[in-house]
């Protein structure tokens, strides 16, 4: 038996040297314009899905695509370098194929899907491009530290089964019932999941929270047509000045969500975990918030910025239409205006009870003579994991073995809705390691990932793979 | 001197018996497909003025095509009969010959530049046409009352000037200058203008009050760029809520414009029009409001639907834009959020003060953090015209001689900004009495002219001319 601890320097070794052509197929993948959400790309994410069978083939897995209703799977299969009868963990890592719109595409300063490497005065070499960092680039950390054990020692050392899904951005309406069907081809001791962040550019990190979403979209119509509003207006009601009065009262002037009992079920931290992250926010707050041109908080009064983004709920408006959207004007009042609306909910928020207490609210604000509809509602609640766990451990210290600091244990704005699946369907829970930064641009134009990111991520998982074979 | 007096039924006479051959030359107008705003149709809107131009010469006008940076001019000019060193009126009768696009194409029944008489169960023989109201229709009454005149008497009852211009569906851009350099020419007592509407079918009416109009763009910034809801939700200001907070503001639960100062210079009708419109508002505003599907007005507690339309000022909210407008969902936090907003104005009010106000009015909620900027602005004041005066009075004794009935003095809630340039560039008032219905679907497809418009409107002009004549 080939003792693979002896082996981690020369995979890390080989990680480096096969460098430019783990970029190079990094960006076989990011040239592939795999938008889930517009139907328009279906192709091209089928193209991204066929990609990744491909790849985890060439590494040596077992893989093939899965078709689903709405974009394919893929699911790959790798045992660990073992002693006949020895017994390795089994992994489930989990990442995701499919990326964000790149609209505005006029506040590119390159095209979103010619990736490159460029130069930047605050990270260094940058790789720019949608999906260079979510999930494309993440992804690829892993797959390169597989690759590299595979190489140099003919196998892993846990057993791997991969799954990458492509709706992850517009919902994963195909991966509960996938889930509930692979079950037991997926069911694994436990998931990884690298689609979080670092703490900063230079100290990693591990998820151990996550907050939960709750979306729909609310259209309110007034009139049955669209009208001139010199003829009209006045007595005809305006659905946007109608959904602006609405919306416009979700928050309170202390910054909290309006919508009675929203707060319910929101459990205050734990006071050392409030103390850390408090500590963590006087570091932080100032620059966090200077980095997006910001001076101040705009979320709830009372509490720091941390916990604003980790551990308190929120509601956006993350899409407002209505009336002409063109160039110059045009004196219309239109017949209807949308809204689009997500919840970031945390630990004991039920998403269907935060969707129906929205829908409550608006109908109580609904003027006469209006109609209200909501479309596409979703949610997933939120998660969060303990941290004393071994697997838990063995990561951390991997990272403290590649980055020379602690890896921080941190709460995470975000939803990762396949985490609180894996719970409910599979029973497993996850270890949430990424190597995303803040400035990296996700779902904005201008996407990028560090260079810094990419390379030691890989080395990052290679050492966290070693790590879970000891145990 | 001949006594034109005595010859009005002749006139009359001559336009029942060349009814055929007035509606084959209205045929060849609106069979010459001068849509303005395409510069696809400079040619068809060159060939419509010089239908214009001949059309003038063959009833007797010095008239010419007059070139300008866009779509040309066409001025006439007719003398009255009068003994020497008699002074009659001079008038300048308005026109334009361009028309609006057809798109859709698909929802017409008849090809639009076709045209041709049906039956219409509700109007009786109806002209069906692009055009065929606004404002070929209309332009062709009064040449063939001036026709008729000429054929009977050799001249006119007062002095005609003729201004027909080719831009009107594309903002007349070329109009002001031509206004100010050929202002002496154009210059006389008062305008006709033949682009409105009367009351109903059957009742005539002069329109003596137009809403102005005030407008402009605002944009909100927030954060420098676009955001991941989930990594900034809570602290990060969202332009979308602070949009829809200030803009929610903008009314107050009277459905009142919330700007302070905004009706400080609005005046309340007179007793006696605020009676008279009452009782058409009895007979017409469920009626109104039904048609747009609505059962009640959004608009100013405690006026009339007709005084809300007519004489109230007003604001909307013609357009608003923010974050992600595509299929599906984008959890984004956007940069940037704005609305296209235009003010109704009545007359007292100062366009440049209500932008003003609206700024002001913005300013004062902008949140920390939020930076706002206004583009765009733009305004003219109402007008209001005074209905003592005696050539209204004229006007108003023709209509009810022919149509049997009062003319209503109405108010219009759109805007006619060639009215205001007359005012301001040629200090001239304008009398707008018009034969167009509301079913008449002008700008929209299928746009029809009732019969009885065009034969009535005809003789209309005849009998006003006549009136004015003896002033």
């Amino acid at each position: 038996m080939t003792r693979q601890t002896d082996r981690l320097p020369t995979v890390l070794q080989t990680l480096e040297s096969s460098e430019p052509a783990a970029l190079e197929r990094l960006f076989e993948l990011l040239r592939i314009d795999s938008v889930s959400t517009d139907p328009t790309f279906k192709d091209r994410c089928a193209e991204a899905a066929a990609w990744c069978a491909k790849t985890l083939t060439d590494i040596g897995f077992a893989a093939s695509v899965r078709p689903t209703k709405g974009h394919p799977m893929v699911v790959g299969h790798l045992k660990a370098v073992a002693a006949p009868g020895q017994k390795r963990p089994h992994v489930l890592f989990y990442g995701h194929y499919d990326v964000q719109p790149v609209e505005p595409l006029a506040e590119w300063e390159y095209p979103p899907f010619e990736p490159r490497v460029t130069e930047d005065p605050k990270n260094g070499p940058v790789i720019r491009a949608r999906g260079a960092q979510d999930n494309k680039g993440q992804l690829c950390t892993f797959l390169e530290a597989c690759r590299a054990w595979k190489t140099v020692t003919g196998g892993l050392p846990v057993d791997v089964t991969v799954l990458i899904e492509g709706e992850e951005e517009c919902g994963s309406p195909s991966l509960p019932g996938f889930l509930a069907e692979a079950g037991k081809e997926l069911k694994a001791d436990f998931a990884l999941v690298c689609d979080t962040g670092q703490w900063d550019k230079d100290t990693p990190a591990i998820a151990t929270q996550l907050r939960g979403l709750a979306g729909c979209e609310v259209f309110l119509k007034g009139p049955s047509r669209d009208l001139h509003s010199g003829l009209y207006g006045g007595p005809a009601i305006n659905p946007i000045r109608a959904l602006t009065a609405i919306l416009g009262q979700l928050w309170d002037d202390k910054g909290r969500v309006a919508i009675p009992g929203f707060y319910d079920d929101v459990a205050e931290l734990p006071p050392e975990q409030k103390a850390q992250w408090l500590a963590l926010d006087k570091l932080d707050s100032q620059r966090f918030l200077a980095d997006i041109g910001l001076t101040q908080s705009a979320g709830e009064q009372g509490y720091s910025v941390i916990e604003q983004k980790w551990s308190r709920p929120t509601a956006e408006i993350n899409g407002i239409t209505g009336g002409y959207q063109g160039a110059g004007t045009k004196t219309v009042i239109p017949s209807i205006a949308s809204a689009k609306l997500t919840f970031r909910l945390v630990p004991g928020q039920d998403p269907d009870r935060v969707a129906e207490g929205f829908r409550a609210f608006v109908a109580a604000r609904l003027p006469k003579d209006c109609t209200v509809s909501f479309h596409g509602e979703r949610g997933s609640p939120a998660v969060g994991f303990d941290i004393t766990q071994p697997y838990m451990k063995a990561a951390a210290g991997a990272l403290k073995d590649e980055w020379g600091r602690d890896a921080l244990m941190i709460g995470m704005g975000g939803s990762i809705p396949i985490v609180q699946s894996f719970r409910e369907v599979l029973g497993m829970n996850a270890l949430l390691i990424g190597f995303g930064c803040d400035d990296d641009r996700l779902h904005a134009p201008n996407e990028k990932y560090n260079m810094t990111s990419f390379t030691k991520g890989a080395r990052s998982w290679a050492r966290i793979l070693e790590r879970l074979g000891q145990q």
